[in-house]
């Protein structure tokens, strides 16, 4: 399927959704954006496996990255596209819509069209952000390439419902485990129960109440949860083991290891194994250039509490932010859709950095 | 195998337990007790599927089914048997020697021995006792032929260190569930946690101090245990279910009715589904045979803890008691053994009480 960089941001997203693209499955809709984009004059292409970047080299004094990834979650019945009206306002549904071709469409436009940007601009679609980082094309590219890197700013397309949301929190996660001994359960109190033991970890959780703290002039709301529970060996046995799987999300002010102190803190008493840990980014607004941009756009930056792809620009050094359509809500839903006047929204704010209008 | 009864008790458990009876492969087994029964002219003997029947017709005035399951769990490195020495005392070691081939032995060497015993005998040697009970042996023997549960009292061979342990706890289960909401695991307060929402059931679980019951003068310990909990979709995700598997054992005086509304009393306020129960079994000792039987052995009765096919002569309205060697705390043991002079005591007693002596 040829895609015509020349019609609508929202008919350019409606394409690119019903290109089927789940994480994995990208090499078509890769084909299909570096054949619209590679014989744009004004553009240098490079292909690194389905992640296509784009970029001008007009010697402007700054560089920016706007990136966004092309791969959605697995398809449930909401693929091909369709028009709808929810509450008399257009909207386009469908998987992708929000998370985030609406995004991309707007980039794809946007790219074609500006020739003469006032800022040299590094364009970047990649694969696999939807599942283990060791996949995410983003962070392949950076490993691989660390000179297509070099920027003073960057903007992921995630939505944001059209507004501008900074940084984001980190995130933990930990086993918190009990033991206990073995029996038959007609004998109960010869073993002991490590599911009864767990009873102060998940009292502690359902007590814990989350800080809200406040970075750069923005609002993180933190949260520890509880997102898996497994233990027991037959219907007759006193189980030996429970496992809880807890995931923290922490204001990106903290480091990996303060979140691990406070996650071994509350917890404290229990054996703890800390699995895994991104650190969040902090909102980088503080930035002259980043400034210019929330200005230009009209926007109120917020917090982003979800982890995304800004984490890895803010540890490369370079202040990032999320913009784009569709609220983040919707994000991975079965009724994924996104109001058509947000993608008209975001292109407007976009081109009007973008040009120095 | 050729199965020689008239070697002693503790030589036929031995030969039985190195003929590898797991659960479903009792055949072996079954053709060499029946093999060895067979010809004796005192025994009517009765085969269906793996189960052995061999009883007197003496006309005597009262009938006592004798009873003992040959199957074993399985065999984990405990095959075939040793003889050990445990601080100075004679053990026989291995798989099935207390569950319950000991008891086994004894009934095999006896039912050879005593052509002319002072009650009539129906003797039992049954398959499937260790897995689901639409597979056990006397289960369905007696579903296929009641006329040969035509007796006055009962004796199951299962373990009980060579006492008299009497009648048997009930067991109930039951899944427990607490319901959420789903959400992003960024954004939990969106969401509602399920397995926060355990904390309270695993509080009072950890809290519930167990009754000990009095039934017909002896003393039944209940308990009420979580055997089992699961909950979570994903690590990025807050649940919408957890499920918490309890079980409860409960003194023969109490229906599985009481029992339910027990644990739904004890958990009020929670969803309660109840999967399974089985009532226990009283101990059945206020039968005069039952204590002629105990004086006769000389053994002090005590509660069986564990559920044992003792409640299904008592719901056909015998009483029934277990009488056997070996520690019931190794039984499925990986060192389970059989003190062999606990061996002895039991073959003593049983011919005791059967000769009249």
């Amino acid at each position: 399927m040829a895609l015509d960089l020349t019609a609508s941001s929202l008919d350019i997203t409606r394409t690119i959704c019903d290109i089927p693209s789940v994480s994995g499955d990208e090499a078509m809709l890769a084909d299909a954006i570096e054949q619209a984009v590679r014989p744009l004059a004004h553009l240098e292409v490079i292909r690194f496996g389905n992640t296509i970047v784009a970029r001008t080299q007009l010697g402007r004094a700054q560089r920016v990255v706007i990136a966004g990834h092309i791969d959605t979650v697995p398809i449930n019945d909401n693929v091909p596209t369709k028009d709808v009206d929810i509450d008399g306002e257009p909207h386009l549904w469908g998987r992708g819509t929000v998370d985030m071709k609406g995004g991309v469409g707007v980039q794809l436009k946007l790219a074609a069209e500006l020739t003469e940007p006032v800022v040299d601009i590094t364009w970047m679609w990649y694969d696999n952000e939807e599942v283990a980082a060791a996949l995410n094309g983003l962070n392949l590219l950076s490993a691989a390439r660390p000179d297509l890197f070099q920027a003073d700013f960057a903007i992921l397309g995630e939505p944001s419902n059209g507004q501008v949301e900074g940084g984001c929190n980190g995130t933990l996660r930990a086993i918190v485990r009990t033991h206990g001994m073995r029996a038959h359960s007609a004998r109960a109190w010869v073993g002991e129960n490590a599911i009864h033991g767990a009873a102060p970890i998940l009292a502690r959780l359902a007590e814990y109440r989350a800080k809200e703290v406040a970075v750069e002039g923005l609002v993180y709301r933190e949260s520890l949860s509880a997102v898996r529970i497994s233990g027991g060996v037959a219907g007759n046995v006193i189980p030996d083991l429970c496992e809880v799987e807890v995931n923290y999300r922490f204001a990106p002010s903290k480091s990996a290891a303060d979140a691990e102190a406070h996650v071994r803190g509350v917890l404290a008493g229990f054996e703890v194994e800390i699995t895994d840990a991104a650190e969040g980014a902090r909102p980088g607004l503080d930035a002259p250039i980043a400034q210019q941009f929330v200005t230009a756009v009209g926007a109120e930056p917020r917090p982003k509490y979800g982890w995304t792809d800004v984490a890895r620009f803010s540890a490369l050094g370079i202040p990032a932010v999320n913009y784009g359509p569709g609220d983040p809500h919707l994000a991975h839903h079965d009724q994924e859709r996104v109001p058509t006047a947000q993608i008209d929204a975001v292109e407007r704010g976009l081109r009007a950095w973008l040009t120095g209008a």
